[in-house]
């Protein structure tokens, strides 16, 4: 029977968050894995946080509304794979007490998606550093807001320094490892 | 394997949505369908939708909200129970519309759970229609704010002519006629 989990995939805005996501998805279907949920950030801002902005508060209630859906796919056996800044160690801490308690210990998987933000900034794949610098967006992590990185995550991926291949055999040893995937 | 679906009670405060649901589930339970999340309206307000206010608009950002997480629940195969009020008539049928197209035809079962205002004023659980009444909660639904009753819902349960047992009987005899249950 399929363990249910949370991939939490937190980092900067052009850390690489989506593309770890979407290549560590093809692995685990590869593997038979097959009944798993992407939630990206902006696709859940859409459908759970419309109004929401980007201040502390919101950004925490954003993330625990993320969490919440996330705990209730895990408890019914449904692993899931989740791009959020979440820019906040507290909200994603109790994100993964909230899962922890309700599905198992192990269950809450934090990838530290880890790039410079001077290379972040250099991809700006979106275009939202630029507009960031320009002063044109507030509020943008790593520009003009925080970011804090988790004190222990359970894979560190250097998005700057190994491929995203390489960072998704990271994320997939320690899922064996764990014994949530066969 | 377990099919996915979303069996959504729609009705006034009071009607006996939550009773249905509560003894839904254990029926379901005893049928060996273990994986049956139950989505209450005051549960998901606090965790989904805080901040939205009683407004035609914020009850339907409620509604889809809800919809999108009992979607993303039938996709991956947990049967889930929705209590809402969910009063418009629009935003139900824009619920049932995601859930047939990602999930398949029938996975959207509408249960209206239909009792005279007056009734449900008299049986009070909440003493909220007693604030109503006073004009303590105001855009209260069946006194000043607007209930739309479904045209055609799958099942429709008079709860001041039948027994909670009865409703529940009628909602599973619909299950295994379409196949959502062996």
């Amino acid at each position: 029977m399929q363990k249910g989990f949370t991939i939490w995939f937190t980092g900067l805005s052009g850390a690489g968050k989506t593309t770890l996501s979407g290549l560590l998805h093809h692995q685990l279907q590869a593997k038979g894995v097959t009944n798993v949920e992407v939630l990206d950030g902006d696709i859940v801002r859409t459908h759970l946080s419309k109004g929401l902005g980007f201040s502390k508060e919101d950004r925490d209630t954003n993330i625990m509304r993320i969490g919440w859906v996330a705990h209730l796919l895990a408890k019914n056996r449904v692993p899931n794979l989740v791009s959020a800044i979440s820019p906040y160690r507290v909200a994603r801490e109790e994100v993964r007490a909230m899962i922890e308690k309700t599905v198992g210990h192990g269950a809450f998987v934090e990838v530290f998606v880890d790039c410079p933000v001077e290379v972040c900034e250099k991809r700006d794949v979106k275009g939202l550093y630029a507009k960031a610098r320009k002063g044109e967006i507030k509020h943008f992590t790593g520009i003009d807001d925080p970011y804090e990185p988790p004190h222990r995550p359970e894979v560190h991926v250097k998005t700057d320094e190994v491929t995203p291949e390489q960072g998704v055999n990271m994320i997939m040893a320690h899922l064996k490892a764990k014994g949530l995937i066969g």
